[in-house]
């Protein structure tokens, strides 16, 4: 069993607001983050996939196969994009925790498909705070 | 003559989008950036001054001093806001090129009552783009 | 379950030098490190709390107040301090891994009464090097 | 139990071609990883090794030791060398993957002679791609 | 006048051997960079581009633009190459130095062609060393 | 002309602190830099050199040489040392500036002796700060 990395990234809007909440508890929770006009990160994504080498190719999955994977299935999702108005499914509070797994749900099963297990996504907002979720 | 750097950051959403054009040619020139619902980044900001060194400290400008000014005069106008929304005279268009000039004229004349001189401001949109203005 | 990761830094003099053991021994061992007068880093700090997500926010934890914790209890103790003489309790050997150990039994008591659970103390020395450490 | 890595690197140059198929299937599969004239990368080597703390040092092992035995046993053995050509016992195909159990099988038991345990090969091929490997 | 910047990279092998030497003194001016079989890097190319803003725009440039020229005209030539083999029209000594004026001689006509002017190719052949031409 | 840059690090412990000036004036320029047990830091050094192209060796310097100069020259001085206490004819404030013009001086001299010119010396005291000195 080997563990192989793809880091992607897409630049994103979001807020973080409770519509059931008040502005003032919003405004205390989320802080700046609940800005009303939307504010925005460069999000930085890391796809983890664990399985066994194919002996052919000295590949667990072709990195190829993957990088497009993840830009079709997730990249072209989220870049530049709203995440709380442009994006289908996605939860109504669009953290770093819910993208992540938002990211996981679309991905784990194409992965599978590839014969490879979907071990982790780990999710930069900032180069100071990451999320990473291994699906359970 | 010597010069020094203080970095700092700002996450905000933009958009790129000429309303005198029509959406087509928006969507020619600027593609996935002319979004209307806004995308966004985490802006890292260089502020370089040039000064002559203090005998007595050893410093061009005290960083403490210099950050703060940064942090107050630049980053609380500008992060977690929309720079078309949110933020009083900034130009139409919220490029990267725009908003280092922005920055520089709060700045110049700040830095030159703190007895420096505002050097460069370089302002990174993602980890791929920057731009630097001299001022000139 | 799901992980999120705060990162922090100080900067902090240390030596390694173990007092019940002879200079030559010393040097032999720690090389460098055990200059008499000291040397310095600036350690790079990532704390990982891993809990639920709570469906109002969004959030494990509020990474305001992850991050206001870790500034308190652990950088304004190790902030532009020398590790030997002017932080209590901390181990006679200020290693990285004793400094990893020193901060998490800081944290984890107070993570715990966010709700949420420490689980990893990451620190960097230098670019190079970094300790780990899980709490067991 | 506390985990420490050790970070270092080595430039190489590698190509991905399975001599058991055609140059069409070679190109179909590895792309321009197959030119035939090579190509190469900066490797950043991540070596993580676990143990307990050694209470009259704070170290789990010694990092001047760590890092001399990474640099004599695997730098010199791949630095500024072909990986398909230059190295002895390389399995066939050099992908990150087999460069790192390469890696792991002989630091190892090297490392279980300085009473310690290699817990993980962290190899970086590109700052995007980057393999883990566990020994099982 | 502004300036702008993009990166783009490249993985290529190379090795430093001027024919016109013994093998003994290519040892013993390039080191390990003369081993016979090649070695190779992961080059990171930084183009600086300055021109005038287009108030319609906000641009100097348009960064798509320029991503697309840098990567059919440059990244195309030279990634997943033997600069020594390769490439047409690289000097004999693919030194950091002669790669950067390379790609220089490729840009600078065709920004001048976008109505802007090429201002420095920043050319990374590892973390430690960079190259900067500014075209005299 | 064309320029190379390399990267070189060394960690040192210091202190800011006026001795001519009371302990309240020092608290309130220097702040926490002023703690009188010291702190440190990981200092990233950039040496920029400027010269012509050796047409034999395709270099403006041999790299190796300026490493092997500046680690000897600079980082032996310098490296897990006390810039107040440990260095000689390092001036009494050991700013980054001050630091920055003590390398510019121990080196810009060796360099011209290997037919090169110093160019710059920059210097970074963390992550977030940094300084550039040219030579005049």
């Amino acid at each position: 069993m080997i563990y192989i990395t793809r880091k992607e990234h897409f630049n994103a809007a979001h807020k973080l607001f409770n519509p059931s909440w008040s502005e003032e508890q919003n405004n205390a929770v989320f802080g700046k983050c609940a800005n009303k006009n939307w504010h925005g990160h460069n999000y930085e994504l890391f796809v983890t996939v664990k399985g066994k080498i194919n002996p052919e190719t000295g590949f667990v999955v072709n990195l190829k196969d993957l990088s497009t994977l993840i830009r079709k299935e997730v990249c072209e999702v989220l870049d530049h994009k709203n995440l709380n108005l442009d994006v289908e499914n996605m939860p109504i509070m669009p953290s770093t925790e819910n993208v992540a797994i938002f990211i996981w749900n679309i991905l784990a099963p194409k992965i599978q498909a590839m014969s490879a297990t979907l071990h982790c996504i780990k999710l930069y907002e900032t180069d100071s705070n990451y999320v990473e979720y291994f699906g359970e």
